[in-house]
């Protein structure tokens, strides 16, 4: 009964926020955008509304999302999801929901028309 | 860039909320706790948290949640996670998260202690 | 770069196979079918083949597995996964693949019709 | 009762093998080597024997797999995994596993020492 893992992608919102905390760790923030889509009974796909997700990765993960990451870049994110409640300054309950990032990579995309290769299959 | 898939195992807070919409179609809302579940470098576990999670199943999921579950039971639920916000009463602005379970099932305990059958490998 | 981690519902093939090991610890093996749902453009559905995987789960797991589960009944199983390659006795390489489960769980069916329960909302 | 889903990172054991079938249809396949990571009871981590994956991936994912990737390289693979029996040429039945990739990423590396940024925090 540990805290729900989680595969989550979308595109990066900010900037990463990379910081040092007091105790001399390395933090990494990451808002993700994710877009539901919707698949009506004639298979056709459409839209639905976006959910945002923090992310936060620790140490050399922290380091290796900072250096790599830009705003608006697709990624993908596997790790747990915590929910709390807190009290904002004026005294109302609020759900904070955090995803902690323990693996975090970037999408892929297509640049270029790809030539195939010979017909030799590598997996025999 | 779809919803993010989560895997949860909790316990159930409240009894099952079975409930049939307007357009007839049956829903079930089910709330999980989770408890964090934290490994000191020593190797060492202890309890963190608890975070909560809103589960909603439709249709014949619905109706076998609610035919099955009792409040106390520990269940495992695959799903999406949406994350919405919204404007109270109030006027204040506040996050909801909700799981769109997609399966969902009772957590096996052990009852008794178990005799061992022969030493046949069914997998062999 | 851990073994993958895997989520899996299927039938169960034959009865749980329960053993201890020499050094005394509780072992149940499981093999479950897990058909293959297809998709076309037009959003009709139909069954591809089927894939069975052999899971293994240990000590209370074990046990709580024996001792509820029962052949033919559709579980829920999250894990990693091992890819093994070995030569059987011909000298043949062969490849086995095990998930490790780390959590099991009945899955749930609708037994009666339901009934609504009032409309108030525990959510809320 | 769909295929498994699961989540695996590993790196390239050969270059991406990018084709295009028969049917004029991008497919690239990739093979991934996991590597166990074992915990003992007193915390220590150690590794444990390496799985290898076979994973395929299709259509815009195959071209932008095939620009991307290079032998070596971690990457993070979202999908399903199939298991099929099948004969090879000498009539020996056979077990191979395949991962149909459904999001492919690549995972990010620490180049350098890191900065921080300002003390501001974009989450609040």
């Amino acid at each position: 009964m540990a805290l729900p893992t989680i595969t989550a992608q979308g595109n990066l919102v900010f900037e990463p926020d990379f910081q040092v905390t007091a105790s001399g760790i390395s933090r990494c923030k990451l808002r993700i955008a994710c877009n539901e889509r919707k698949r009506a009974e004639n298979g056709t796909w459409s839209d639905g509304d976006t959910s945002y997700f923090d992310v936060v990765v620790w140490r050399e993960l922290a380091e290796a999302a900072a250096d790599t990451f830009k705003k608006g870049q697709p990624i993908l994110v596997v790790g747990k999801v915590r929910v709390s409640k807190y009290e904002d300054k004026n005294g109302v309950e609020r759900t904070s929901v955090e995803i902690i990032g323990e693996e975090v990579a970037a999408v892929v995309k297509a640049s270029k028309a790809k030539e195939t290769t010979p017909e030799s299959d590598p997996w025999l």
